[in-house]
């Protein structure tokens, strides 16, 4: 029972849940605390809401209002993360564009989303002009540091006085974002988030991550742009915490600044990670403290849990997707811990169970029943929680589609196990079935990955006229290393039933989306392309 | 601008929030961690799911149901963990009654929140019962283990499937517990709690205490009948931890657990800090690992911190009432670290800013407008945001007045520091008057408690026929110290100004309310008595 009356909310004891005002109380509590690190130059909070408020000055001259959508397109640098903070605190919501999205697609995003402006930084510009160009959208770009031109928002370090920001959140329920998904399954949707959601799943972030005092210092690994960061660009400020910039990933940048800035925290995509245990600059490496990686997105291989292990990085598995802002579960390993290191793998190769402030993550089967927890049937998980989008953009077709029986259906296939944790067998798309036997692309795919030669590799069905599907694997070897089609498939074969032993092995780069996921798809247009075997 | 249509809220992605789905993570994400020890029987979560899932059956036997008021009189244990969590899953409403309460005001409680019936534990079974015999309400005594007789909800180790608790509560803003004040000012007034903000301000004691992982292990030296022990009875499930339940609250006992259950926070009021301080069983005590001790109530003396110090205890100081959910602001001290004590010490008395998930906490003048910033001018501690009660439990009245001009005001007068944060100087009553000057009865205090053979002082004010006031000590002694009334006026004059040197000083015990704040209204009673002074 809602309780009514004199007990009824009312300003002094209900506010909009926002992530703004995070940085609100970050500037009031400690303004002069480290808040941005990027290329040398070092901002406090007081420094960090002098950019939020020159951001919004600006957006308030362009006429942007409660409502408006506002894309940025920009890596790793101060203005994106202020852009979390200006854009929302306006009314408006910020549109996110991945960066490394073609020019079709910007325009696609920009007309769908009906981008009141977009903000580019330099690299992104001639992408971003031209799109919003054919799109009929005003373009800005951001001044580089040193540079003549563009618009400056980091400025002298005047004072400039950053407002309440939460108080331009007049309903939880209203948007902050909207984040189109990678398209990996075709046309992007425009997936809607809220103020509360936002701020709920930063807090299921800072409990997840153990984003605790002493202040964390995050490396920002994971592109701003992709899901807002999983909600850290909100959770670390939340925590008090620094943001450590990162324009371009690459290894030998992120040895010195974990080295330099004594980070605490990162977050990335497993090739992310790969890259760094093959990278030249690794070589005895040793993390001046505790530094806790997240990943996710795919199931990290004992060679990549030993690696990081050897480096003094401990590995943390999450699962989430765009539609669930980001992490939804986690791999909590037991806080007995696990001596083993292959046992460790398996048991972290597991996308875990829901984290704090999501309310349910289960696996059901086509009727919609919770699958046995057996760790072997297989069911799509489902999630429900006040950490999942309020839908797509202008689709309410899609909306329906994915909330269909009272859940939001993520397509992942998965099984459950008895202790309640999940562990994704496949995407739906991603089973092979050969010869009526279903042919999981992910165990072939570990199997390839113990190759010590093979830096990365994907599978997918390759059509076959007798076994209907086999399955095709695209490999990239790790620098250096050479193996033969015949050589990889014979490790396979020692490893994996015969019906699983990709029939086809192509070796070059695979094409992954801007945020390090397989393009599968493509692979599959490629795998169809190929001459079929015998 | 809420989001309407197929992107307004729905089950999927927007569910009331509630502590008590803390407690369904727990049991499904992790049943076999520790989660409860008591007397030395331990208690796994799927064990303390079993005993929430005992009491609401009971609960359900006896008729409860959405929105009754169930008061349970119980120290910290087992049942009144579970109390918690399985009388607001019927949709009704906790009442923890403060256990060293006399009968009178009981039977007022239990008359005033209408309560459906009492549950008290052996110690309080006589007053409880009394109580309810006289106010007409059912009462039922647990169980002792190993004794005959009472309600048995630890009972065998039998399985007993909780359901989801969560899904009792219909509405966030539905009253999870009503908590009456302890009565520093006279009756007792019921303060509302509701979900949400029992839900918020638990996440707010995980980021202020830093209830990370690994699985932090609180020990119960705060009572829970104390604002719900600050909301840490469902804090600590959120963050996984364990439970260490202690009946009495002993130095010899709090020293065993920390060293046996390797206890990595607690709670207190001063009064058992200084106990620990002075109890011969510290010997040379040191904990084995970090331990953060939190406190509030009463500014910390140096010698308090030097000492807690000395035996690995880090101490944390928070403010907040009953109104606040319990904590409401938190001195965070410097990460860069003060190395000097007595500077330490300094920074420690203030009671800090706001918490991440409180709006505001401001201090104003009587106008409405904010003290400057300069550490000197005083004003009353206001408060708003979601972790502000709902208001008082039938008394429109009083809930008006104590949101007068849309804050709520506690009526605690403090300073704001040039760095925004508070320092309580006096409650508005704690002011004594003396010829026009203000004396700060806490000045006095602190003057007094350096003196090395003081464990505790409270100083309130005298009715004088010259001065209209002056200011009167209570004094407790160290165990085997001595100190006459001249001997300790002459050290308070080295140090205080002549008006605020108190005239009269008193030994003996300082009477204290259950949770260990003075009560001063007695001893102004007993002030007013006394034979005035020429």
């Amino acid at each position: 029972m809602r309780l009514e009356g004199h007990l009824a909310p009312r300003p002094a004891n209900h506010r909009p849940l926002t992530p703004l005002d995070f940085l609100d109380r970050a500037c009031a509590v400690h303004p002069d605390r480290p808040a941005i690190v990027w290329r040398g130059m070092r901002w406090d909070y007081a420094g960090f809401g002098a950019i939020v408020a020159r951001m919004m000055r600006w957006l308030g001259a362009q006429g942007v209002g409660p409502g408006d959508v506002v894309s940025v397109m920009a890596g790793n640098r101060p203005e994106m993360l202020a852009a979390h903070y200006a854009v929302p605190a306006m009314g408006a919501i910020l549109n996110a564009v991945n960066t490394r999205l073609e020019g079709e697609t910007v325009g696609y995003i920009l007309r769908h989303a009906r981008a009141r402006l977009i903000l580019a930084d330099a690299p992104s510009a001639p992408v971003a002009s031209a799109a919003a160009a054919a799109a009929g959208v005003p373009a800005t770009v951001l001044a580089e540091p040193g540079v003549p031109g563009g618009l400056d928002l980091l400025g002298p370090a005047a004072a400039e006085t950053m407002g309440r920001l939460a108080d331009g959140v007049a309903d939880e329920w209203q948007a902050i974002g909207i984040n189109y998904t990678s398209g990996t399954t075709g046309r992007p949707k425009g997936v809607v988030i809220t103020h509360r959601g936002a701020a709920l799943n930063a807090l299921g972030n800072v409990m997840a991550l153990g984003l605790a005092a002493p202040p964390p210092v995050y490396l920002w690994t994971l592109p701003m742009f992709h899901c807002n960061g999983w909600c850290h660009t909100w959770a670390v400020t939340a925590a008090g915490g620094v943001h450590v910039c990162l324009d371009r990933v690459e290894p030998a940048a992120i040895f010195a600044l974990i080295m330099t800035e004594r980070v605490t925290h990162m977050a990335c995509a497993p090739v992310v990670l790969y890259m760094m245990l093959n990278d030249p600059a690794r070589a005895d490496f040793r993390a001046p403290g505790p530094v806790t990686v997240v990943s996710g997105g795919a199931a990290p291989s004992e060679a990549l849990i030993a690696g990081l292990e050897a480096m003094g990085l401990r590995f943390l598995h999450l699962y989430g997707l765009t539609e669930s802002y980001g992490p939804a579960t986690l791999c909590d390993p037991d806080p007995a811990g696990v001596p083993d290191l292959a046992t460790r793998a398996r048991r972290l190769a597991r996308q875990g169970a829901r984290h704090a402030l999501l309310s349910g993550a289960e696996v059901r089967d086509p009727s919609g029943a919770p699958v046995p927890r057996d760790g072997i049937t297989q069911g799509e998980i489902v999630l429900a929680g006040n950490t999942v989008m309020a839908g797509y953009w202008d689709d309410p077709e899609a909306t329906e589609a994915a909330f269909a029986g009272g859940v939001f259906h993520t397509g992942d296939l998965a099984v459950m196990h008895p202790d309640g944790e999940i562990e994704i067998r496949d995407r739906a798309k991603d089973i092979i079935i050969s010869g009526g036997e279903n042919v999981s692309s992910l165990e072939v795919e570990n199997a390839l990955h113990a190759h010590p030669a093979v830096l990365f590799a994907a599978v997918v069905a390759a059509p076959h006229p007798k076994w209907g599907e086999t399955p095709c694997a695209f490999v990239e070897l790790k620098p250096g290393a050479t193996a033969t089609e015949d050589e990889i498939a014979a490790f396979a074969r020692a490893r994996l039933a015969g019906f699983k032993v990709p029939r086809r092995i192509v070796f070059g780069p695979v094409p992954r989306t801007a945020t390090g996921k397989m393009q599968k798809y493509l692979l599959r247009e490629r795998a169809r392309a190929l001459t079929p075997e015998g």
